[in-house]
């Protein structure tokens, strides 16, 4: 359990523990705390660019991931994409989509960004950079929105009433998305289990990591995800 | 002015008007309301996947459009990127980031998408499917959140009269981040004025998208565009 630089975290999670056989590319998730369920975002990046079998392999681990550390039954799997048609994208999503779609995963289709927030999947699939673009975004708008609201609080007594009458209800709304739940980031396809915790992660936070990371390797999540690769991932 | 499918307006702007000499690629900007100004953010979808040559191109193209329909001057231009080292990204953004460094243009540095909503620069570049991403995410998270408070609203008393007490502070942040006043999405490259305004836009929007489509008519940006990528956006 790290909460330092993303990449080195990665990388260091290769040397020191080796990759998974038959894992082109370790990926990195993060778990995002959208409506009432976690959704496992990946890769956020750990991989900058992406060939289809990395995005295959993402998914893949990705699903065991969910099964084993969220008890999620079947997890759903979409991958990211500018719209729903099959034409939209590339061919690096094209070739991935008809890899995912005939193995025995639970693809869904095809993700638009503004569906995230939704809670539309169990685990999105996307390359290193728009995973990595995703999560930033998200946060600089929170923070944003975050600074403006405690300006006018600090500077207006009348927000700062509104506030009091409101606060169980803000309470309510945030709840069903506190990403400290959500426990933390794997890197998956390394020989080992690493869980990378946000660099501002309060104590609340990193112990649902630590706990995340236990629960991880006493499920045997790295001998689960290696038997999988093993078999071909039933393509 | 158009309001349709946002890849159908670019193919079709294309086609309907022809490209300007000498662009490789057409451009479809996103003018986001981020804090205090807006920021136009290029490419969101005309061109899923770019190269060097077309991210250049983007820059060129939004800071004229950023000096006539915005009245910037010396517009500041950011390579959105994974972190804002010279070595993080690919070799695309590497080499379209030595492309521009060597052009006239304004160049700051690599933007990080948490500082997107900042308002830390006048353009930001990426390809279309990273800004198609960002501008859909963005929407979905403020769709979202704008349903669960109406939700607190009508179910709930407390909030709702906390919502008294909190709406001038509420109209002040939001009036900070109004996107119907960014006044639509340029198509640039183009032979002629295509502004893209929201499937969802108010008729105040597209009054601005209109003002903003004459005003850029009249100040000749395709003739701008076309002269200054003939005498070859001194590179």
């Amino acid at each position: 359990v790290s909460s330092g630089n993303t990449g080195a975290i990665a990388a260091g999670g290769v040397i020191l523990l080796g990759r998974i056989p038959g894992i082109d590319r370790p990926g990195l998730g993060a778990m995002l705390p959208v409506l009432n369920r976690p959704t496992l975002l990946m890769d956020v990046g750990g991989t900058v660019r992406c060939k289809p079998i990395n995005l295959f392999q993402f998914a893949q681990m990705g699903s065991i991931y969910m099964k084993l550390f969220r008890n999620v039954e079947n997890p759903s799997v979409r991958l990211l994409n500018m719209g729903e048609e099959l034409t939209k994208g590339d061919e690096v999503i094209s070739a991935a989509r008809q890899l995912i779609e005939n193995s025995d995963l639970n693809y869904q289709g095809y993700a638009e960004a503004n569906d995230i927030p939704n809670g539309i999947s169990d685990v999105i699939i996307c390359d290193g950079f728009t995973g990595n673009v995703v999560i930033k975004f998200g946060e600089g708008l929170g923070e944003l929105l975050k600074d403006q609201f405690k300006e006018e609080y600090a500077n207006h007594l009348l927000p700062k009433v509104g506030l009091l009458f409101m606060w169980t209800a803000m309470k309510r709304v945030l709840g069903r998305f506190d990403w400290e739940k959500a426990g933390g980031s794997p890197v998956l396809g390394v020989n080992g289990t690493v869980i990378k915790v946000h660099g501002r992660s309060k104590s609340k936070a990193i112990s649902y990591a630590i706990l995340g990371a236990a629960n991880f390797a006493e499920h045997n999540g790295v001998g689960r995800i290696r038997e999988e690769i093993a078999r071909g991932g039933a393509q």
